[in-house]
């Protein structure tokens, strides 16, 4: 078989379910691992990327707890950086653990990734992404700390940040390296630390980027073949769970823009996902985008499964 | 000038000093990166790493305020690799910041770092290295965590956890490619992440590595030809204090091993820098270790200045 470049986009719920322990955790991306070890046995160069939603939220609550002159809370893009290195040092362990057992002469590589997005992306004027604890009205109230508070559906209020759009990545060069020189590599950990840049000095901004987004100008800048978008079900549906459900398997890019014109996909579930998809696809000619499950990712491979995005 | 491969070994409180904010933080280090880019600079491989003591006790400290059945503390590794994610990100923008202000046309990569420990290791039957804040005898008592508690000077309770030595580098192969490649790599952060190997699987162990010792290790697997430790002073010194003070400039593996049995090192302070230099150097016969200070980098690049050890 012809060697291909994947890189695969994991979900930071596919690490945090219902036990926040660091040790289940671990004991969930070693399953990951496992399953992925697919693509890495048949021969493939593999990127992987993850998500860190529950992660970050989690840290955010702790910095607060722990907040202090002597020890003050970190801002969003250094806590992104953080779960870069948690998740990252969990998820490498876990690779290395199923590249020894099954024996794969392979070894493991984890970049931290900054992010570059546009200070002027109009995401900045309109932050939708909540993140952190809910609060009361009354306690969103006492804050002075500049941050944008929005109810959320009668669960309390939280703090909203901008989510902006990936323009580089800065360490497109070093992945690329990485992986022809034979790692697998794991890189961009929740969607990358978001940077702008002015005259070659990159700043932290207060925001996170869609992991898919940024797994989708991954998968551009590195030459990817295959961008494999990870979610919870098999196949994406159009008219889900109407009469004439139809489940997708091989799609053109068109066929994909007429379904989001439809409003067939649930905007921050499936639509992220299926515009990272047509955004990898438009900007590589020969490339294709598979949307499926881990648990469907070697039939995926056999090209028997998933939903498949090409021109 | 011979292109040469620098490794440069960076104190946690070169860093942290009196204002533990993001900003201050950062600051410090576009300082330090300024004054390490002279390596680069003269066209040297350049790979720093650096330690994480005031960062990964103040992360401590807010993941014990934060603890709760369901955002539960992470363990000492986990905790490692997340200051890898904060230092390494901070770290490596201010290396980006002054390649571009000085049209140094380099890229610069962070690698998350393993350091593989003797689970026989017989500092793990004596925990010495605090960590975390002082507590109370009666908080002490109060705990029932299976740590080890240990009265500090007077100033209170500290956990103490073992400091075993490095065995191996997970990602030395990571690392020498990613120099060979051009990159100037940060890597080792905080003396690594501390796992013991079982078959081939890695596991995390609640300890804390010296980041002198780590560097020795990881100057010598990457085959590097100086090994340069950071410290407060230019130079080491012998007799210090006395009528006989002593400045050491070019001094060999011999002398410095008799000033250690003469015990002219402090523990804990100039003595593990010491050991690490000549750890080092007994394992590279033709390469040097320096001791001296960020300060004096540029002179002891032209070999005016520093404690050279060589063999």
């Amino acid at each position: 078989m012809e060697k291909k470049r994947y890189i695969v986009a994991l979900g930071g719920n596919a690490i945090l379910t219902d036990n926040p322990s660091a040790e289940a955790q671990q004991k969930a991306l070693e399953d990951t691992a496992e399953k992925l070890s697919v693509l890495i046995e048949a021969g493939h160069e593999v990127i992987i990327t993850h998500g860190n939603g529950p992660q970050v939220g989690n840290l955010l609550l702790q910095q607060i707890a722990g907040d202090s002159d002597e020890n003050p809370a970190m801002p969003l893009d250094t806590l992104v950086a953080m779960t870069q290195g948690s998740i990252g040092y969990w998820l490498q362990k876990a690779l290395q653990k199923t590249l020894s057992e099954k024996g794969l002469d392979k070894e493991v590589a984890t970049v931290l990734t900054e992010v570059v997005v546009d200070e002027n992306d109009p995401a900045f004027n309109d932050p939708t992404k909540p993140v952190g604890p809910f609060l009361s009205e009354e306690e969103v109230a006492d804050l002075s700390d500049g941050s944008v508070y929005k109810e959320d559906a009668g669960r309390g209020w939280r703090k909203v940040v901008p989510s902006p759009k990936p323009v580089s990545i800065n360490e497109a060069n070093v992945i690329t390296r990485l992986v022809e020189s034979g790692f697998v590599t794991v890189a961009a950990g929740g969607g990358g630390i978001p940077v702008i840049e002015k005259a070659g000095t990159y700043t932290g901004v207060e925001a996170v980027i869609d992991k898919d987004f940024a797994s989708a100008k991954l998968a551009e800048l590195i030459k990817a073949d295959t961008f494999i978008i990870l979610t919870g079900v098999d196949n994406v549906y159009v008219n889900f769970n109407q009469p004439d459900q139809k489940k997708l398997e091989q799609v053109t890019v068109a066929d994909m823009e007429r379904y989001i014109e439809e409003e067939q996909f649930a905007p921050g579930s499936m639509l992220p996902k299926v515009e990272a998809a047509i955004d990898f696809v438009k900007e590589a000619p020969e490339g294709s985008a598979v949307i499926t499950s881990l648990e469907n990712i070697a039939s995926a491979l056999d090209g028997n499964g998933g939903t498949v995005v090409e021109r």
